[in-house]
């Protein structure tokens, strides 16, 4: 892949995004000129990943002026439709932090808007390539502890690549960065029922990189890693909890047990920013229950029977004793270990 | 459900098959006259679960006898013929010992054959019957010993109902067992990635038993254990050694991992002819490598690049210390409290 992979991406005068529902099989680009495709966007999930749906919303705020402006929209109007941004998708912080802080130069004009978000822009890009510096360095001293001195076989789940974030990606970064010092040997790239962002999306940036892989059913995980071929697990993070609880997409936490019973690394990889020192533990964060046909469903084919009721929570958490090391911008603490509480790390 | 529904059963002259690759959608039976047909009923799970497979093996040698009948077959080719059959899947045990146990009156005559299969399928039907009785028992004391008073929130893998064996089935029997006593709140139904045995089939038996339940994705499951929403969970099982490791559908490590975190039961139902004394322990397992196309396609739509390749075991190994309880023909084995070696059930 080209370091220059943007899912999300200023033109000049619009947002380029990559229609990721299209992907792995047509690799199409949309450029959004108004408030209203760019909400739509974020809600059909053509844009998903916190950091790039934050990203997203950074330049919304530009999109609304320049809209406004078009259109001869008051003050408030433009308000009105960055608000419509921000609360896009209500569960992703990312969105609302990133809108946020983009608006504190609201009133300076779109130059000022555009400098803050390309800024929110680099920053996440920063982060993540420092992260896999940092993450791909642990896991090599801790692995090279335990014997492991060759290729690594390393196991991720979902799809935290340079697709859903501003740029490189978080748990993929820090695989890209092992990848480019010649140390993966495979890749299982769990497939991610029920949305398939692993086969779909991750497979997709793994062809790209040239990174050798294998697609897996999510069920695959815990046995492939107890059967002693997989050296690591590398996974990203929606929220973490003060305690290192950390919530992320459903079957994480089946991961990260697996791990745990094998005795390889379970690491996190993500922003500072994913921290929520206002939690305490995973048991304040809320799970979001998405539709129950994303389950029953396949492609809009109907699997289960008609009469079947689904139970679709879009993420778990992952008590913090089982998360061996949590990567990010700063560094590597050894959650399950012990270093905690995570404040210094805001 | 009728309690006659039988995935396998004899006409007279042929063997009747329900086509489980179209249920639910479609509820279709093939009656099979050749044994290179029943191998590729096999091969494609048209009829799938070890005991349905073992009792299908069992008319299989009926079917080779009379094919080489009509075709001037000498003993050795029928034999051949049988071998094939025996072969057709690797991992389940129940196929050869059904197989063999039939073979012992293969001198004896077409008439001796159909009368030991018929014996194969009718003892099976009652060992479900039995274990349905002892794992509900069991649980419901354990259940009760931890205050656990109430209908139960039950998870289940794969399909191990009347469609997998020769009638009313493993797993699935406990808990229609104990649904016959009023005693199931819900039943969480895995949907069992890649074939979906979970959404398509264990959700169309409980359709049709009244049970409650909810499908969810295999990665769910782990999630839904921890957040205390199951009381227990019930699998099946393709082979046991001797030293309690079971192999069953891919995923059940996953579920049994998590049993473990929580506190709760996991049961494995399995008649003794699923044990394998002369397999000292898990490891020894072959587990049959599925073809990569039922991980990266669905319904013959590809869904990972086409670059990607695939990983797909169809089973996995739970260590025989994660199983709490062994429920067999016989009784309840308290595996992961050291109840074994496991000879004395044979």
């Amino acid at each position: 892949m080209p370091q220059e992979l943007r899912a999300v991406d200023w033109t000049g005068t619009g947002l380029a995004l990559i229609d990721q529902t299209l992907l792995p099989h047509r690799n199409e680009t949309m450029t959004v000129h108004d408030v209203d495709t760019l909400v739509d966007a974020i809600q059909r999930l053509v844009v998903r990943g916190a950091p790039a749906i934050g990203a997203a919303g950074a330049y919304g705020v530009a999109i609304a002026l320049i809209e406004g402006g078009r259109k001869g929209w008051t003050e408030a109007e433009t308000r009105a439709a960055v608000a419509r941004v921000r609360e896009a998708r209500p569960t992703a912080v990312n969105l609302m932090v990133c809108v946020d802080r983009v608006m504190t130069r609201f009133d300076e004009g779109l130059e000022a808007v555009l400098e803050e978000a390309a800024a929110v822009q680099r920053e996440d890009v920063a982060a993540n390539r420092a992260m896999g510096a940092f993450g791909a360095d642990w896991l090599l001293e801790r692995l090279q502890q335990a014997g492991v001195d060759r290729p690594l076989r390393l196991l991720t789940h979902c799809n935290t690549g340079a697709l859903a974030t501003a740029g490189w990606g978080t748990a993929l970064g820090v695989i890209r960065e092992l990848h480019a010092r010649g140390l993966v040997e495979v890749v299982y790239a769990d497939e991610t029922r029920p949305l398939l962002q692993g086969s779909r999306l991750t497979a997709w940036e793994l062809v790209q990189e040239g990174i050798p892989h294998y697609v897996q059913a999510d069920g695959a995980a815990a046995g492939t890693i107890l059967r002693g071929e997989v050296d690591a697990a590398i996974v990203g993070a929606d929220r973490i909890a003060a305690n290192g609880d950390t919530a992320n997409k459903v079957g994480t936490v089946g991961v990260a047990l697996a791990c745990a019973d094998a005795g390889i690394p379970f690491l996190v990889a993500a922003p500072t920013t994913t921290v929520d020192l206002s939690t305490e533990t995973g048991n304040e964060i809320h799970i979001e229950l998405r539709g129950e046909d994303e389950v029953l469903e396949w492609a809009g084919v109907r699997t289960a029977p008609a009469e079947s009721r689904g139970h679709n929570p879009a993420f778990d958490v992952t008590p913090g004793r089982l998360v061996t090391g949590l990567v990010t911008e700063r560094g590597v603490l050894e959650v399950s270990a012990g270093e905690l509480p995570l404040d210094h790390l805001k």
